[in-house]
């Protein structure tokens, strides 16, 4: 083996330990790949004396409950983050970053709140952070937007980036259950938290979609602007008329380029069943790009999961342990692009982002419920691409009527619900779900 | 704008052309993303003075017949190989290799073949062979295997990675259409060659998945020893039984690794219709990757076009420009490992590979015929998954019998039809075709 590159890790959790696995199983793969003997030296955390029997961690030369015994190590060469959180995590990264070492993390939330101070301090220091992980586990997508695809001005970037909501959206189609009894499944077999507000809640996508919105578009996006909507009020009845109208709903994190400003939001969507986007399924996590030349690109795998994830963090290890043996400085900005780290486009207010929609309203089943509706999207100039009304489903005092409108702006369609939900014959609080990719 | 890094262009074709116009339209976008302004010095063309009325081309300082002038050229920091071919290409790229200039290249046959020589030149003089735009036209495939996934020990790599064999079964599925009279659709569209030769029958398809192999692998593919079988004798009645049994055929290049040795092979394959490769029609390439670490994965985009190809060589452009400002040397081994660039994993005998089979029988339809094939079945210990005997289908005289096997070797399948192809009640060459993704 060639040269030694020191590793610490602090954080041994599931990525955590799956880093240290990846990397000791495959210790000889990698160094035939690099040349390299990428050695992790430490690793720290707070419960690390209760895993003497982890016998792979025994082999780790410094087992610590003190980070700081990794970062102010002059013999280590990268400084692995895999605590997650906000406060603690930004502190040992700044103290890694400032003593010179790069940084290799998983932490999307942090990055997503308090990216700009972080990648300033690194780029003013010359270090990499390596942030593969934070976005769709082991799938290559942010180094694939920063370096495969750097030619190309990205126009969009939309994704299914959280596995839980995925699987659970997933589970009801596919088992006919409301939300709630999912989510308690899903939660019984580890699939989701006991507080599963971060990703049914549509938080952990808005996090991942700004890292990526930031990378593709070049700019900072300022997180708290990032529009988000979560799958909690999705029911059963929406699935079935998405079915019937060849969609499928899946949350969805959309990031789009205009001229003078960019669309950043996470949603509840309905999309054709036809898009390979559909066709995500469960905790598998996807992300299509497309780029001015190479037009739609799509990368699809593990969004979670220990072993996965240690993909990423471990090639991002390599891709810095490469650059330090090559003498590679400053090879990459740290999101891809060279201009100062400044908030730059303006973000579209959700109001005013054009998109087809999903309206079902319950109404009064008698003659001319339909008509009243219709009467007031007309008013608000929103055109129905399809319209589903079925006495099938008819109560005997309501029946839900369901439209799909042409691309229309937000704001007309809320000024339109908003009127129809005090309509006489509307008997319920209206049912709004945006579509894409049912007209371009 | 930073510094300048000077291109020269070998081949003005359509991915030469659409190299010059990335690089100019992207100008602004690419300066953001590196810092530098890379700037196409040279384009060089036996037919350049045919182009006078390319107004980009005229903005290009140097336009010549001579490609030695760019290889000679010591301003020139990289030497971009768009000509395609094999002796004229290889010369240049040696030229260039030995002046010490990196080198972009689109040309799988040439590395595919030639990739040794070439390869160990490049190593031996520390510049770099960028060949992203080689395999699946703008797809990141080339450098995700050998950076992203570098962590990784990977086991397989199955691809959809030749779009006018693509664009062809899609059509005949979707239209009924025999093989022969899409060839002749797709060639009036241009989608096919007037020689389709390269494409219909895998070679191209071969070239790219050596590659990938080798990459993927660590070792060199002997391109001899790739197993290619093409689509020219598929016919409607095999797409029909395809659809019956849940498949779709699609030409499937397939790398796998085991223990001691490899498998590299090209043929018509049936595949569930739920894998996310069945669901990859017309034009569009994809490439799975299944890493020991990230399990699946999967790449999806445009396999060719000018436009899309360019992001790649564009790409590998600002890749090598980014090397070169940031003092990198040999960062990334031409093939993502480093071992010596010679001959390695044997590459197994198909007829050693498992796989389970299609095979339909033409049989004399009176009762015996199926008992008759299948009793040759069992003596060759070949198991049965699925049959389907339809009367409908009977010609009066004979009729189809199809057969799904389990896995099993195919020297065993190879036998048993050969035997079962004499006997009396048996009326046409049976069709073999392999089945990948049904049971693992």
């Amino acid at each position: 083996m060639g040269k030694k590159i020191n590793v610490g890790i602090i954080g041994y959790g599931t990525v955590g330990k799956g880093t240290l696995e990846t990397l000791k199983h495959n210790v000889k793969s990698t160094a035939v790949k690099t040349g390299l003997d990428i050695n992790v030296k430490a690793v720290a955390d707070l419960r690390i004396n209760d895993y003497t029997n982890d016998t792979l961690l025994q082999t780790v030369p410094v087992r610590t409950t003190d980070a700081m015994e990794i970062i102010n190590d002059p013999e280590i060469d990268i400084v692995v983050e895999l605590i997650g959180g906000y406060e603690t995590a930004k502190r040992f990264i700044l103290a890694a970053v400032a003593g010179g070492k790069h940084v290799v993390t998983a932490n999307k939330a942090l990055l997503a709140v308090y990216g700009a101070e972080i990648f300033k301090a690194a780029e003013s220091k010359g270090v990499t952070i390596g942030f593969e992980a934070s976005v769709g586990g082991g799938i290559p997508i942010v180094n694939v937007l920063k370096e495969d695809l750097a030619a190309n001005r990205i126009l969009e970037i939309t994704g299914i980036i959280n596995g839980t909501a995925n699987y659970i959206l997933t589970k009801m189609e596919d088992e006919g259950k409301e939300f709630a009894d999912v989510l308690k499944e899903a939660q019984a077999l580890g699939y989701a938290e006991a507080d599963p507000t971060f990703d049914v809640e549509g938080h952990d996508s808005a996090h991942k979609i700004a890292i990526l919105a930031s990378i593709g578009f070049a700019t900072l996006v300022p997180f708290e602007k990032v529009f988000v909507e979560g799958i909690t009020s999705i029911k059963q009845v929406d699935i079935d008329f998405a079915r019937k109208l060849g969609c499928r709903i899946k949350l969805l994190a959309i990031a789009k380029r205009h001229d003078d400003d960019i669309e950043v939001r996470v949603h509840p969507t309905m999309i054709p069943v036809t898009d390979l986007m559909a066709q995500v399924s469960g905790v598998f996590n996807a992300i299509s790009v497309k780029g001015n030349k190479v037009g739609d690109t799509f990368h699809y795998g593990r969004g979670a999961g220990g072993e996965a994830t240690s993909s990423a963090v471990a090639g991002d290890i390599i891709g810095i342990a490469r650059d330090i043996m090559s003498g590679a400085e400053r090879r990459v900005p740290v999101l891809g692009f060279t201009k100062e780290l400044t908030y730059y486009y303006p973000v579209r207010d959700i109001k005013e982002i054009q998109s087809s929609f999903y309206l079902r309203f319950l109404a009064v089943d008698e003659p001319g419920s339909l008509s009243k509706i219709a009467s007031v999207l007309a008013k608000y100039g929103i055109s129905i691409y399809q319209a589903i009304q079925s006495s099938k489903q008819s109560s005997g005092e309501t029946v839900p009527l369901v439209f799909m409108t042409h691309l229309t702006e937000g704001s007309k369609v809320m000024h339109a619900v908003n009127e129809i939900n005090s309509l006489s014959v509307v008997r319920d609080k209206t049912v709004v779900i945006r579509v894409e990719g049912l007209e371009d």
